[in-house]
């Protein structure tokens, strides 16, 4: 009797648990499927982890815990495969051809059912002890998404050799365009504190195969590269090396002079030279295995080679040279836009990066953002993409939700990242999608990529939005596998996360789905983009006309006037649309053709142009942004739902950021349509919901603490 | 066979989970002496909880929770007294006489063991919920602490009217002098958005009995006093009203002009008045119970009636005046120092407010910290207490260790707390002590209290130092009952917050009790004070003597010349000894009775002055800052053998904190030495450590981001 009580007992302290978040995807509540739970246990009874790297032991470690948490009994690991050995983990396992291996490289994994009956063997292999560490990682994702292991023959080669974070955070621990707190390393206490984030976070990486992190903000601070800093940096380093992750660091291009012993930064100055190549001497002592530098130059006031009538290729290729030697790359950003320019903003990083193709030092990659102004709801894809082929091009997606409701919108990535990967550059013939570009397989590149502006910070649960974790997990998995759909990816999250109940997963997932369309519609409809507020980017101010740099506004992007809306970069306007392969801008460049949610994208129309809904244009903005609005009260209803399966702290959390984000779709469809309703002068018809306030309460709306800023 | 084998997997599982912090003192682990046991859980058998207001439902939820984990079963809690039951919760029971409940006034409890034999019952009561609540929580600190529970008669009344915490919190998140993260208090998501945290900081405070908040910065910000604002204010205050906690604001007294509606700030423009009253209306009718306001005026910056030349009371009646109707209260600092005044700042608060005394009005209390110079590791007490018989003053404490050691420093400061509670002022005679002063019973004010400078951030575990946690309780529970020894306060936290392992709990008692006297000898023997680096205050810096105003300057406060070292403030010098009671000043006023550890406080010395060890003061000095380095090498010794009978997470957290205070322990002795050295001119006699550095590396570090800045 005393044994049920203190059962009962542990049982209800466990649900007394609360379910703050931290621990992401990585949960290993008990298996609730009771038939899989015993097949589990059975392939798990009796483990061999052979090998005694750092990175083993994190293996067994992760195992001990996993199963521990999945099945309910503490497995036993010993060092040799036995005759009882149902599990066996290690690097080039001999159960395996040198065939099998040699096509692993050196991340890949097998996770192979070989033997029988009583010989039967789960083996997790892998070239090196990294790559097994990814095996495991997905031999236990297969556990917490009940899936059969019965019988496994699954081989698995990441699609890209870079699969990065990058970290907008500042020295002073604020984040650039965060909306989860804070940046989790304090600096301030580093190397002698390494708090449990560092290793929880890598943790997390490791369990996606993200494989490279950027620590520091690309609008970047040169004290990062000074002698106390870099000794930081090696801690962080030497937290991460276990886990398969590499170390980069923003490089201020101005830093010679920063440090205040040369009189200049010009990258074919031999003084510059020599700095940077001492300085890169200094890092690679205290981390043999740093990664390199990504840098933004000669972007929104940030130094570059162009202060000293350099191209971005020469800046790069001074940097590149400096870290060679060491096998350390450079990853230089192709976001610029000048103020001296007067062409497109759309066209500028086209113009100015295109003619350099070819002139990289093999140790370069050129990061291009997924469209060409500015992580927007919906872009089309970069020009870029195609249009270099002699440069690796790295894809760099925005996972924090700068422009996507910031920290309270449930906006789901995933279709945003497959929409930018499966769209067809043309650029060697249809089918030569984006995603080919990035893994290189395109063009040949060796060195290939993808990043994600991290959505990470202080917040227990990472990243403010509960929703928000499987936008971090999307990007890693994307980047391990860009083949994978957005549906798989949020089905495994929200089993791992939440519950494997099918009701709850196939609801969850639906939302998800929907969410990012369900975004577009109440805050950029039909291809309008960049009509958010100014500086923190908080809330619609499409009004805004003032700013010093015209393409900063957002009068600049909608183009409203009495005649229609609409940014005309057509051969009649900006033609923007010449930067395009042919067989992509074809449908695009005719208004009869373009797919609609690009329409004033790339077209300045009138309000009564005619949809194909049969709509005027002005009503199917009416329409689109009521439509959002409605998608988010309809998620409301399914997390209502839902929620009964759920925690009650994640489901209360959820319920209130749900209605945030209702209150805020209205808030951008009715200052958005009052606003265009001053140029096409027609009435917002009475089916739709209608303005709460006037046009001037919306214009003077003021957030002058709003994060991230 | 299968319970079996669950139950090991539950227990192996509750091992696993990472003691975080997070749960504060609230842990509720497991009783593990099974004789107490046995008799807690029989006599929580039986519940019956009274009443349905918000905060007893709060009780409830506590002790079901605490019950729960302590005793291993969920408790049965009803709605009405049976036969059966064994623990009574109700206000104002009748199981009490009127006499005994009389004067528990409306925050004081009662828990009793009442009849006999089957007819026993364990009564908790008050006259009002909230007075039931602080039983509830009392009654759950005996069982956390293994307390006999068998035959109970506590009657327990708070000392002080107002136990308050100051978050000197930024709406930006910023804390100033904040060093475990940033401000919990989200204010771009509020009010929609209700974190956990708000609701678990509530409970933590009920948990001690602190009853109200300042939520904002000293140096405050006039935008929280705007509409949107106060409906952020009004989302706290909903959420910490049934926890009793009164939310406040500081008032920035040039809101009125920041506001854009007047020309003038001035407190006796009626325009200003009605701008107060019709801003208090506003805020009262969001927030009925608002507590009021916090002002720091005419202080390092900060506007106030002195700008349109009024005084300090002028400037703080009329805010009175506004307040009143409403029974809110101004709290006004006394935290005064002008760059126009040349005499001695440590006298400057007594002369400007003791010729205010009974100037104010009744719902006025002044804020006086708890020494004349600014949260020093030792200061004498404040010559105010005592000095303003007709004025109730307020204790204001630092919780948040901005001169000792900031986030990485075992520092416990229950001892500092006591040693200025406990000081006689004499003003009534002997035994009128500081705690007399502030607890309103040697002068008879009814409005009283003490407040505590809050350590506490977005860390997971609050304070960013585990043992930071200790030093929040220690605030609460003094303010609440400020004869508590350091001690008894130490070994209640020790055992909620760690184990009851007896060895452990002596242990670390002891290590926390001596770590407040290790500091103070490793960062400021022998009464030496404000010898801190400029701005962040981190590290040593008694060097700097080039900042525009005196009195922010080291050597102001250290004056060291080739004669000797210390301030002078006998009636030779400063004689800010003057403004001391004779009784508390006598001893003082001579370097042979002055007790050593305000040696240089008070006195300038000759470095061959001859010290009660028979040390020359230099050798003394020498001494006692090699005694601190020492104290925190015990200190690392004492947790390297307790930290066996911990948590892995914890241990290792404070192994590297005490390696990291080891550090600057040593860096603090060797800057200051050798800078001393300079005048003394004699060796650090070759017993002690030797410095590692020369005096002009100690002089170019530089900490740029350097938190709490």
């Amino acid at each position: 009797m005393k044994i049920y009580s203190l059962l009962l007992l542990l049982l209800f302290h466990s649900t007394l648990k609360a379910e703050d978040g931290y621990r992401l995807w990585l949960r290993y509540d008990r298996v609730t499927n009771s038939r899989l739970l015993e097949s589990y246990a059975r392939q798990t009874r009796s483990i061999a982890l052979t090998g005694n790297t750092p990175t083993m032991a994190l293996a067994e470690k992760e195992l001990l815990t996993a199963l521990s948490g999945l099945t309910g009994r503490k497995p036993e690991i010993t060092r040799q495969q036995g005759a009882t050995t149902t599990l066996l983990i290690e690097t080039a396992s001999a159960k395996l051809s040198k065939a099998e291996l040699s096509t692993l490289g050196d991340e890949g994994f097998i996770i192979k059912t070989t033997g029988t009956g009583a010989g039967q063997v789960l083996v997790i292999t892998a070239n090196t002890d990294r790559g097994v560490l990814y095996g495991v990682f997905h031999f236990l994702r297969l556990l917490q998404t009940q899936e059969s292991i019965a019988s496994l023959n699954i081989r698995s080669v990441p699609r890209m050799k870079l699969r990065m974070l990058n970290h907008w955070d500042n020295l002073d621990r604020t984040v650039e365009r965060g909306y989860a707190g804070f940046s989790i390393w304090n600096w301030h206490t580093l190397p002698g504190y390494i708090d449990q984030r560092y290793t929880d976070y890598a943790r997390a990486n490791a369990s996606l195969g993200i494989n490279g992190t950027v620590l520091t903000n690309v609008n970047a601070n040169a004290t990062v590269l000074t002698p106390p800093y870099l000794q930081k940096v090696k801690a962080l380093a030497d937290t991460y090396r276990p886990y398969g992750i590499k170390v980069y660091l923003t490089a201020r291009f101005s830093a010679p002079v920063e440090s205040g012993q040369l009189p200049t930064a010009d990258p074919l100055d031999p003084r510059v030279q020599l700095w940077w190549k001492n300085k890169i001497s200094e890092i690679y002592a205290l981390v043999p295995d740093f990664g390199g530098f990504l840098v933004k130059a000669n972007s929104e006031g940030q130094p570059g080679p162009q202060d000293y009538h350099r191209n971005h290729a020469e800046g790069a290729n001074m940097l590149a040279d400096a870290i060679a030697p060491f096998k350390g790359i450079v990853i230089w950003r192709a976001f610029v836009y000048s103020a001296e320019v007067s062409d497109d903003r759309h066209k500028q990083a086209y113009n100015e990066f295109v003619p350099l193709d070819g002139k990289f030092r093999p140790n370069v990659l050129v990061q291009v953002k997924n469209g060409a102004i500015d992580f927007m709801p919906r872009e089309p894809f970069h020009p870029l993409f195609g249009a270099m082929p002699q440069t690796p091009l790295l894809m760099e997606f925005q996972v924090t939700q700068e422009y996507l409701g910031q920290g309270t919108h449930l906006v789901y990535l995933a279709p945003l990242f497959k929409e930018c990967l499966d769209s067809d550059t043309y650029s060697k013939g249809k089918g030569s999608t984006v995603a080919k570009v990035v893994d290189g397989s395109l063009q040949g590149h060796a060195l290939n990529g993808m990043a994600g502006v991290a959505n990470i910070g202080t917040d227990i649960n990472w990243t403010g939005h509960p929703f928000g974790q499987a936008n971090w997990y999307a990007l890693g998995r994307l980047a391990w596998d860009h083949q994978l759909s957005a549906a798989a990816i949020a089905e495994e999250w929200v089993r791992m996360s939440y519950t494997n109940d099918p009701g709850f997963v196939q609801e969850i997932t639906r939302m998800m789905l929907a969410s990012r369309e369900t975004m577009v519609q109440y805050m950029n409809p039909i291809g309008l983009h960049h009509i958010m507020a100014t500086g923190h980017h908080y809330g619609p101010a499409p009004w805004i006309a003032d700013l010093s740099r015209p393409e900063w506004n957002p009068v600049y992007y909608h183009r409203a006037d009495s005649a229609g809306i609409g940014f005309d970069r057509t051969s009649s306007g900006s033609n923007a649309l010449g930067q395009y392969h042919p067989g992509a801008a074809a449908t695009w460049a005719d208004p009869d053709t373009c797919p609609e949610e690009y329409l004033l994208w790339f077209h300045h129309l009138p309000w009564q142009h005619r949809m194909k809904s049969g709509r005027s244009l002005w009503n199917e903005l009416c329409h689109q942004y009521n439509q959002g609005v409605e998608g988010v009260a309809r998620m409301q209803e399914t997390w209502e739902k839902a929620g009964k399966k759920t925690d009650e702290q994640r489901y209360r959390q959820v319920k209130m950021l749900l209605n945030i984000q209702h209150q805020e779709a209205k808030w951008w469809r009715d200052a958005c349509l009052l606003y265009f309703q001053t140029f096409s002068r027609q009435p917002i018809p009475a089916v739709y919901g209608q303005p709460e306030h006037s046009l001037d309460y919306y214009k003077t709306l003021r957030f002058p603490y709003a994060p991230g800023n």
